[in-house]
């Protein structure tokens, strides 16, 4: 999507020096644009480690990169040498967040990609295309995401006599999570790209505020007009008609149709159910959980730390610096996200097609999954 | 309630100089406790004003205090000079927050206290006796709701065998927005002093943090254990048998039961009741308006500047600063209350007794409103 009118993915290949990756440092926005040069394994490590970059679809792009990065640097001196350092530098990357399905699986969609090469040049070439195939899979799954549910907000449009549709939105599930595109915010974008007068109500999305900084910077500067909210405004927004759909993506659904996604989440659901407001999850189909059948009882929620809760970091002058948001020694709890029964869920809107949140509808779109 | 093991109130004469006010500064809460000489009925408007005190409860008695003041300072060559002084410093005191009704009633209390008294040392007299009055009555209210409210924390210690009885509450209707003891927080104590064993999630209540700077530590200062957390977790604490109950207090509640509270209130009482969880609401009756029949239709909501969305207070090493979390261009939206519906209220607590968020239960404690 635009950056100052110019068109950027998360992550790329240097189209100077394609031994090199580009990623955009999202540790500083919205406050500065800054792209990080990443060189080495130990680069790549650090960067999804230390959240440079975040969001599943981008982090499995990244985990590719960062392969093909470990395939130009291996030892040529045998392909056992070689395939050695590969899966060495894979247990690297897998480590940097050993929740995040996605880098397991970009690792090894890589490792598989090279062990079938027998020529190491060919293993690198195969690296590199499968690095490059993964961030184009990424980013062509939220495309089609985006034209399955712009009909939604084209309906709503049309139903509005072309009045702005209004659509309220949690976290960051936008193309800063992903390659390009963003999975909730997909439909959105294609509706804007298409003329369609559109408006997003932008949750902060405490604690990290993925909102504040990321979700309301890139609609900006797509062009989309964008009012950030704090997570408590939501529900009063839906009540006097100032939110005509819902649309979040998600962490982890399962094939049931239940939404684990950012804390907060089930909150809008509720109000978008108590105001007869449609509620859509966005996601790839990779998201989902074939085996989980109760979301809220079955999908452990992870708790962080409690400084995200303590602490909030701004800009202050041209610093960004932490401030402290109560007592030193209280305490807090900090649940990373929150389960949104299916029962709330208008529909899901996947790569395929848009269905509604049960077993019937989902595996009505991937039929492939009844026999497992 | 307690500071460092010693009884306060917000608001008091200085027993030293009667002549001098003292009212804490929250401010500086929780970071420093800061206690504010008021001296003139300047520095008690500049205290309202500039939000050193908050709270209906406290914003009146702070009015009947400043009344006091006027009544020292005003001329006392005619009774009519004097009450020409005293009016007009009730226009300037009820100029500070046009829309706290606390506010002009305190100032009336004491206009029509120094009216009926024709010696001049008489209304000074007569102001400084109402003065009082009107903190003892905001006290004496909120101990009260807290006699009443405990009952229901104290079926719920006896249901689960003594175990801790888990209270959320939202923003801060705590000691500090009233005199003593609070609304919200007024069956907390009285449950905490009983021995009960009882801890408190506090929502943080963004944007203006009520909830991590004052409740938190009001709490904690008392001796109550309590957790704070973003607005964002309180569905998931619900869904997962962590809240036992939930109380907030109101700014204004309908005689119909519809509840006008701090935003993000409504998001609250839609999760306690898809989770069959008691949502009450603690009020002094003065917060009844006798006339609104639908809360959500008729109740007007206030929108606030949108800095207090993009920036936030926080102490960096000693000081306390502002920092911009989102774009400095960026739009955003302040919305002051929401209003929750009866239907999601399990009840009322009131310095009467606990009644139904409805007309009938409303009216059966407040008989002599029916007339009207």
């Amino acid at each position: 999507m635009k950056i100052d009118g110019k068109n950027y993915r998360t992550i790329w290949l240097n189209p100077d020096d394609s031994s090199v990756v580009q990623a955009i440092d999202q540790r500083f926005l919205p406050y500065r644009l800054v792209i990080e040069d990443l060189r080495t394994v130990q680069e790549v490590a650090v960067c999804i480690k230390e959240m440079h970059i975040r969001g599943a679809g981008l982090i499995g792009a990244t985990a590719g990169y960062g392969m093909f990065i470990a395939a130009i640097h291996a030892p040529r001196n045998s392909p056992e040498a070689f395939m050695k350092s590969i899966i060495a530098d894979g247990e690297i990357l897998k480590a940097t967040r050993p929740t995040a399905v996605n880098l397991e699986w970009g690792v090894h969609r890589q490792i598989d990609a090279m062990q079938v090469e027998n020529d190491i040049e060919e293993k690198i070439k195969a690296a590199r295309e499968m690095a490059q195939m993964i961030a184009d899979e990424d980013a062509d799954f939220c495309r089609r995401i985006g034209e399955h549910g712009v009909r939604i907000i084209e309906e709503i449009s049309h139903r509005k006599k072309g009045d702005t549709v209004n659509v309220l939105t949690h976290c960051n599930a936008g193309w800063l999570a992903f390659v390009d595109y963003g999975t909730a915010t997909a439909p959105i974008y294609a509706a804007f790209d298409r003329g369609m007068k559109v408006h997003v109500w932008v949750d902060e999305t405490r604690p990290r505020n993925q909102g504040a900084r990321l979700t309301a910077w890139e609609l900006s500067q797509h062009g989309v007009p964008n009012t950030l909210i704090v997570d408590n405004a939501g529900g009063h927004l839906m009540q006097h008609g100032m939110v005509d759909m819902v649309i979040t993506g998600t962490d982890r659904t399962t094939y049931t149709g239940d939404v684990a996604n950012k804390i907060g989440t089930y909150l809008k659901a509720l109000a978008a159910k108590d105001n007869d407001i449609p509620f859509y999850v966005a996601l790839p189909s990779s998201t989902f959980d074939w085996k989980m059948q109760d979301g809220v009882k079955e999908i452990p929620v992870e708790e962080r730390d409690a400084t995200e809760v303590k602490y909030i970091e701004g800009l202050l002058g041209k610093d960004i610096k932490p401030v402290l948001l109560t007592t030193e020694h209280g305490h807090a709890a900090n649940y990373g996200f929150d389960v949104t029964p299916a029962r709330l869920i208008t529909g899901l809107i996947t790569e395929r097609g848009i269905c509604a949140a049960s077993a019937e509808g989902v595996l009505g779109l991937y039929p492939e999954k009844r026999q497992q």
